[in-house]
């Protein structure tokens, strides 16, 4: 079984949805039998990649108040994310771009070091409020989990892996995604939004019982058998 | 999508069956899409390599009545068969073994060579009542339909494919099958015995439906799109 996520590495409720589908992949029967892979999706890509601002900063500029009234924006996604095990300091997090992430994400999976990365980047970001837009910090992170140097600067310094992000950002859109979470299950079964890991239950016991059907069978009399043929 | 045909070469459900799958494929749809795998089954593993009897004899034989009582036992099956454009002379055809035919059909399948050699095969043993256990007469029609001669006879001379017919039967015995014509889609549906082609167009189009889902959606709230995320 399958689970696509196309997610964004600046987008909260991608973390605190992550969080919650691992929950329910812990108590899901097959969970060793399914294969999870990140696919790229950028929020905002006019986001800078040297940073000018904080989200709070952001916030308050683009709906008024300034940073203190950016800062009660993310209020609740920090609340929400608390009651996940998840201490976010959004509002300090920095606006960046993360198309260079999304890159060395496809280098990780290449790697099968994806979900390490992935994990590592979100962490960093919302948590130790960390540029991951900066290609040392990028490549700190990503020799982290196992990824080669060498590797990770050649691409960092060229465009590689852009058409993949592309490429993903154009499957969501043409899968119906407008925002992220947005999970797909076995390409049949699609999740949007950071939804209860009960939701996330739900689905992968749906999905498991449709890959693998009991045969669903139409029975009929004109055939031959061991002991000869129908007459 | 696939679909696995169990069926035997001297089986005479499994060619009108064929047919009535095909007049299916014929008005469906997506009818390219669909790849026909065809896999071994033997009625009648005791049935002898040099033939000692007609069908009509052998059924005379066990339930009484001689030939000619064996000759009516077929008529209704020779009737049907010509509604579907099939002139069989099945009282006439041999009762010889088929696990060289079968180990053929293997062979068949790894050049691309399978659905011609099934149909061939089925047309010698009901129209033309060719002794189908023959090695000079199965490599006559392997030749007839593209096989390599020297690759046909190495086959013919060897046990080749015989674990492959034999994983195929246990195959059929671990889906549930006891009789053939038996029909497999996806893994998902079976259809055993020869239905009618509706049957087997409704199966074609149940199974396509589900192979190609519109993305069941379970939305929610908490999400990110490109104009920010849920506060």
């Amino acid at each position: 079984m399958e689970i696509e996520i196309w997610s964004d590495v600046v987008c909260p409720w991608c973390y605190i949805g992550k969080r919650r589908l691992e929950k329910a992949l812990a108590g899901f029967e097959h969970a060793d039998d399914v294969e999870i892979v990140y696919r790229s999706f950028q929020l905002d890509p006019s986001a800078p990649t040297v940073p000018t601002e904080t989200v709070a900063e952001a916030l308050g500029r683009k709906y008024g108040g300034g940073a203190e009234a950016g800062r009660q924006m993310v209020d609740r996604v920090e609340a929400v994310a608390a009651e996940e095990g998840l201490l976010f300091r959004h509002h300090q997090s920095l606006r960046v771009n993360t198309v260079d992430a999304h890159r060395l994400l496809h280098l990780a999976r290449e790697e099968g070091r994806q979900a390490d990365l992935k994990e590592a980047l979100l962490s960093a970001y919302f948590v130790e409020t960390e540029n991951v837009a900066d290609h040392e910090t990028l490549a700190r992170i990503a020799v982290g989990v196992g990824l080669d140097e060498g590797r990770i600067r050649a691409v960092l310094a060229s465009d590689e892996y852009a058409d993949d992000v592309e490429a993903d950002i154009r499957e969501a859109a043409s899968l119906g995604a407008t925002g992220v979470p947005f999970f797909v299950v076995d390409r049949k079964y699609g999740v949007s939004g950071a939804q209860p890991a009960e939701v996330f239950g739900q689905v992968l016991e749906r999905a498991w019982s449709e890959a693998h059907p009991v045969l669903q069978m139409t029975n009929g009399a004109d055939a031959c058998g061991p002991d000869g043929c129908a007459i």
